[in-house]
């Protein structure tokens, strides 16, 4: 059920999703979301964010491991290319989840708002220790994380709305050089 | 209404905007909906969603006639900025309203997600040219502004999510200069 919540809230948000649908997607007897999820949609919405939140981090520490040359912009590009991937063989119906959650209750729920917010917290860490671990200075690994994930689930957005992965492409293409200038001289393998 | 319905979309999505709330908040009167928008929700969806992208496209334009030096960096920044002290003055309640509606309708609605992508091409097509005006080659003006929408549009809602303009700062400070390299050499200022 947490990931059918997961696939419906990045596909409609988390106000356009209901729990009928939720239940029915996931193919669960009626009267279990109840019984494990007593706090009702928000709990479930929660658990959903949580564990997409997670995937996310796991997928950079995936890429890391799997890329060459193991640079930052290598790790950017292969990041991006799971989203391009997931768009030309899925299509264009979901987003980011936790980008889906955001446009709707940001404002409306404290405790969804933290929960994104952690989610977010908790996919920047795992990019900034790779930044780091690829001798990026340790000031600069955050800033730059950030210039990843923004750029990221901006390019998500208009890719998704476009129906074309042209702008994923764009900023693999245009950051991976910028975010390899950022091993200082003299470090780079 | 039409700016009422934009002010909540960017707020809670289109799903979690109720046509009720729009009257109300628009302190307009029961039943005027009904008339001056026949199509219903989605015709006053789109309306707010095209004055955005209009409010937008003029918003690069502006920057551009006001930024001191013209470059490609310094567009960016001043339009980064405007989101800054958007946040900083009235909060992180609201953030983009295409990116919003595209969270919940984009997958739902054929009609409102080409609203919404023309409403990021309408907003990309001024960026290109002031870029193109500022000798940034025609061809990497379209990627280019493509990687500002991007990191714009993501960083906007990392900075509601965590209600911190940090994530607004770190785009701007690191994208400003590889923007301005985008300048080929010799014809900068």
């Amino acid at each position: 059920m947490v990931r059918a919540a997961a696939e419906l809230i990045r596909t409609k948000g988390v106000s356009g999703t209901g729990m009928r649908e939720i239940v029915q997607v996931a193919n669960a007897p009626r009267g279990s979301l109840q019984s494990y999820f007593p706090g009702g949609k928000d709990q479930l919405v929660s658990e959903a964010l949580r564990w997409m939140g997670g995937v996310a981090a796991h997928r950079v520490l995936r890429v890391a491991a799997h890329i060459d040359p193991r640079t930052p912009g290598a790790l950017f590009a292969g990041t991006v290319d799971l989203w391009r991937q997931e768009f030309l063989t899925s299509g264009f119906g979901g987003g980011c989840p936790l980008v889906g959650a955001a446009a709707d209750v940001a404002s409306t729920s404290e405790s969804l708002r933290t929960v994104i917010s952690d989610g977010f917290d908790g996919w920047q860490r795992p990019l900034e220790e790779v930044l780091q671990s690829m001798r990026v200075p340790k000031q600069r690994s955050a800033t730059l994380a950030m210039v990843m994930l923004s750029a990221l689930e901006g390019a998500i957005v208009l890719s998704r709305v476009r129906r074309s992965v042209e702008p994923l492409d764009a900023v693999a293409q245009e950051l991976a050089p910028f975010l390899d200038a950022a091993i200082p001289k003299g470090t780079q393998h």
